[in-house]
């Protein structure tokens, strides 16, 4: 039996919604949450955008690629459309992930309780090193990279993350791909080359470093500072 | 402490350009640097938009924003481009970054090869564990958080990591407003209060994981597999 429930309905293919747009949604999604956990009920598009800086326009197409949310005079309702962008994202049900590397990163990404809160798991990690191999993080029996296959065709594992050093990271992404994994979360600072029915995102911890690095450069900037 | 008030944890939009679009030349520069590092001299607004998925009039309206950049019937030359992202961005020159937390992810990022390639470099880190300080990490010598503020000043150091566990987050934010940072990018999952003249920006590890369940999901529902 496997973990993953797939939610029937109608999920548009990423041919039709931009990635841009599916993006927004995250970020949407995690502000939905605030707001609910905060103790609002319902929020306006345009409070919405005001809050992202989008404008309440932007919202309101972003939502219409996936149908009509917000209710007249009313605006949306939290729960509802929390619930709503989860069924979009695909995270209303829980996504088993296994992790190979675990090193530094890998480590701190065990303990990483946000990845939790959004319903992805890590259940099993693998590392090629005969010393971390056996031993247990943050509850997890680290697992040697040759098990993958087999772990990930028992417990009908989709997702993955290659968390090793960028010089491994293709044979990490060789073994997934073999393994029968379908996305993978790259944190190794390198492109990898990947058969076209496997997904993958990239993350690059520099993006928010630049972003401040540009509000403070404007900042300084409008001050006469530069 | 009556001029602090709650940040949801982003950049304000600024005046004139939109935050998305700041967030879209930090996409554009990673595509540009991974061309030019692959040999391409140039390209068209509708290659870079396609690499992106992006639409070649989006390329433009956002490049437009900061000024004239192609070149008519040549397109963008990726180095002058590369240069032009930088400049915007505040990354032709260095950035020297402090960090507080130097747990598994703060060690992991110490060895992090995608700041130096951004031009970002940790100057500086600090922990208030006795276990930590005085320890050598990836070259660095870890300090007592109570020394922050006479490296900050010494050093001119505008940018501050916050890398420590959730519950101890406001208070690493504290000290870094109190030391005199500027910027601060967060990668406790917990909403930081900030006074209004610091920017801040969180990371959020799980986004593209949900990134990936999207593409994933969309794929299995094209496939008839939901």
């Amino acid at each position: 039996m496997t973990d993953f429930r797939p939610q029937p309905g109608e999920i548009p293919s990423d041919a039709t919604v931009p990635k841009v747009v599916v993006s927004r949604i995250s970020l949407y999604l995690r502000e939905l949450q605030r707001l609910e956990a905060s103790g609002q009920q319902t929020i306006s598009s345009s409070q919405l955008g005001t809050l992202l800086g989008f404008s309440d326009a932007q919202v309101r197409k972003d939502l219409g690629f996936f149908g009509q949310f917000g209710y007249p005079g009313v605006g949306y309702r939290c729960e509802e459309l929390i619930h709503a962008m989860r069924d979009i994202l695909g995270t209303n049900h829980a996504w088993p992930v296994v992790m190979v590397g675990v090193g530094n990163l890998g480590q701190a990404l065990l303990g990483y309780r946000g990845f939790g809160r959004q319903n992805f798991s890590i259940e099993a990690a693998f590392d090629a090193d005969p010393a971390k191999v056996g031993q247990t993080i943050q509850g997890l029996r680290i697992q040697h990279v040759d098990e993958l296959p087999a772990v990930v065709k028992s417990k009908g594992i989709r997702l993955g993350m290659i968390v090793v050093p960028a010089v491994r990271a293709q044979e990490a992404a060789d073994r997934l791909v073999a393994a029968g994994i379908e996305g993978i979360v790259n944190f190794a600072p390198v492109t990898l080359t990947l058969p076209a029915h496997v997904q993958s995102v990239s993350v690059d911890l520099a993006i928010e470093l630049e972003q401040l690095s540009f509000a403070v450069t404007s900042k300084l900037a409008k001050a006469g500072a530069l």
